[in-house]
């Protein structure tokens, strides 16, 4: 079953806010038998939408629209949508009862805006929104389906979730799609294609193959299609097992795994705690560790020692090595792994100098130079990144490097 | 200047990656004069890509491609792009020699690969990648262009930026489009509509107005177009001080402002440094403030005490106050702050404790109980905060409001 997005706003156009909703919808409706056929963009503007509209009508049956729906002036999609469809607007008085009693809980009173909301076109079923005021809107036209869901990316989730997947299982009938997923660390897309070559030429025509590059990763992805789901199933996983052996040291994880998550479950397999002194990375790999639900099960901590009176201080690093080698030096990441496990009572820990740039960079050292060292009381690995002139980039390089050291220290020890 | 945009990947229909090149190149073009009409994603296959560009060359005369330009088998776009100009393909000598340059520098060779990733349509002008292997590719068509530019976000960006903006700038006539953004924090969409309709009812038709929601965050923008440049930014710039005055509390910033910058800047005013114990957030409020370039001109740096020890060892936090309040309470965060400022020897401290979730919750203090502290040797100012379920929604939310208590501070100290 294919399926069309319209996302709508203004505000996608410009620039000003990235449209993460049709990759979350494409994700979720990948994984209920769906697919998405295309993505289109419009901006709030009447005759857009209807083009778009029209256009997504005559490709798919399945029309599923976010934005648009909010209850300032700018949101013009329900008004779009009553003319498209040939109906008159009618009072919600449900959805008004529901926001007055939010307002209540919260202490405040609606205004006449929250009134004006609750018009709804005359032909919607209107589709709870446990998340916000706007509730989702679920129209049928000639035989096919539209819905209409707002832009706020956890009202939308909610909808889709709750609302929207379940009702379009009971009306279609999903293709069934299957995608295996190696997630690579460590080497370049062009490498990792040339290694894996001797089974990705070899594939039945019916399995597709794509690399999907990240800062320092590469997705390995399988895709095929087909009725006899079980067969398939053990197809793709047959041929992830052979693409895997052929690059067992780059491969950390399948499917979605996250770097950090498998970070984790080590961690938590060997009973180590770790810690973190992060300098040019400032709180970066901590908020990624820590952004894994129960992660206080193997993370004890960390510092962000921008200072050098912090390093000295908190850490213990010597201020002859300061002087002598500079903050960004292998000595210094070493001392600072060595004050850390004391500091934080941890058992390994990783310390992070750098020069993330713009600025800051001298001709010995340039912006982009990284030093990183791992250890525990009877080891320690350094390693050093050379890295471009991107501050953001190379904070999000630096990180996926010392979540990989951590992941090759715990194989190895 | 209406501009069609066409991103390419089946990786973004099922939603493995999000398309942030698209919001970039919105940004980018509007400050240029240039604006997107329509973003059309579709995935790898010959045929929706030819229908794309169908409809985008029906609707306007500059379109811009993104994505299908990797050396790997998934990427078939230049062979859609040469059958639907009608041309051949060419060996490109120049391009395979600065890819076999590259690599020698990096100490390795070219595989087959590389050279069969040289092969170009034979009506491109080749666009150089400082950034990549694979140039942006140039095409004109019955008067009208299309560029084709890889998906690797840095790579287009160099791309847009020093090859296809000035190209079209000096092909085509932009249209002046103008904008000011109102950045605001603290209170709600509806709320900040009603409080500013006095004038936002008033405006004339010719500007536009639009609410962008975020985390606790509504950005105001206001839009207009037309070729009296300087009079129209004059009146948008009046319009602009008469919303922001009337709701000075709320606005943090103009722009493109981000609030971690706004509060950089502020600290460097009143020459003070900052210091931050963060244990729910666990080093996300500390990666904000360094992710701004110069932050250790007034960051000396943070501590993520995520174990009780930390909090006691470290901070000096009292073990009674842990035992009587639990770590996650009004008591323990100002001891914290306390704690820190000697610590870290900083002038402001903010310190941060709660329950991100999903787990970790009591029927006394749930998920998403968060309390925070700021202070300085003379006084201390905290605030709860009575959040979702949501882990990653929780420790953003509790970012915005840790950096704006900091911003108030200052304002207020």
């Amino acid at each position: 079953m294919k399926v069309q997005v319209i996302t709508i706003g203004d505000e996608i156009l410009i620039g000003q806010i990235v449209d993460t909703n049709s990759a979350w919808m494409g994700a979720q409706l990948n994984d209920a038998g769906f697919d998405i056929e295309n993505i289109t963009t419009v901006g709030d503007e009447e005759q857009a939408i209807k083009e778009a509209l029209d256009r997504a009508f005559s490709q798919s049956d399945i029309v599923l629209m976010t934005g648009g729906l909010g209850p300032t002036k700018d949101d013009i999609t329900k008004k779009t949508l009553a003319d498209y469809f040939g109906v008159g607007m009618v009072f919600s008085e449900s959805t008004f009862n529901r926001i007055q009693r939010m307002f209540e809980k919260w202490g405040r009173s609606t205004t006449e805006a929250h009134r004006i909301q609750c018009y709804m076109p005359a032909n919607a079923t209107l589709l709870f929104n446990q998340m916000g005021t706007a509730p989702g809107m679920w129209f049928e036209h000639n035989g096919k389906v539209a819905v209409s869901m707002p832009g706020v990316p956890y009202e939308m989730k909610y909808l889709m979730t709750e609302e929207v997947i379940p009702k379009l299982a009971t009306q279609f009938t999903p293709r069934p799609v299957i995608h295996r997923t190696i997630q690579t660390i460590g080497e370049g897309e062009t490498r990792i294609a040339t290694r894996i070559e001797s089974v990705t030429d070899n594939l039945p025509d019916s399995i597709k193959v794509a690399f999907l590059p990240g800062l320092g990763k590469v997705r390995v992805r399988l895709t095929t299609t087909g009725d006899n789901q079980k067969e398939l199933q053990q197809l793709l996983d047959e041929k992830v097992k052979e693409i895997a052996a052929l690059i067992p040291e780059f491969v950390f994880g399948y499917g979605d795994d996250k770097l950090e998550e498998v970070v984790g479950k080590l961690l938590m397999e060997k009973g180590k705690f770790l810690t973190i002194a992060e300098s040019c990375t400032g709180g970066y790999v901590s908020h990624r560790i820590t952004a894994v639900p129960g992660s206080s099960a193997y993370f004890t901590g960390s510092i962000v020692p921008y200072s050098n009176a912090i390093k000295v201080n908190q850490l213990k690093v010597k201020p002859d090595t300061l002087k002598e080698y500079g903050a960004v030096s292998e000595a210094t990441v070493v001392e600072m792994v060595k004050g850390l496990l004391d500091l934080m009572q941890s058992d390994i820990a990783i310390a992070i100098s750098g020069i993330a740039g713009p600025g800051g960079g001298s001709e010995e050292k340039p912006v982009g130079t990284i030093w990183l060292a791992i250890g525990d009381k009877d080891r320690v690995i350094t390693r050093k990144l050379n890295l471009g002139k991107k501050r953001l980039q190379n904070i999000e390089y630096t990180g996926n490097q010392a979540l990989n050291m951590v992941r090759q220290f715990l194989l190895e020890g």
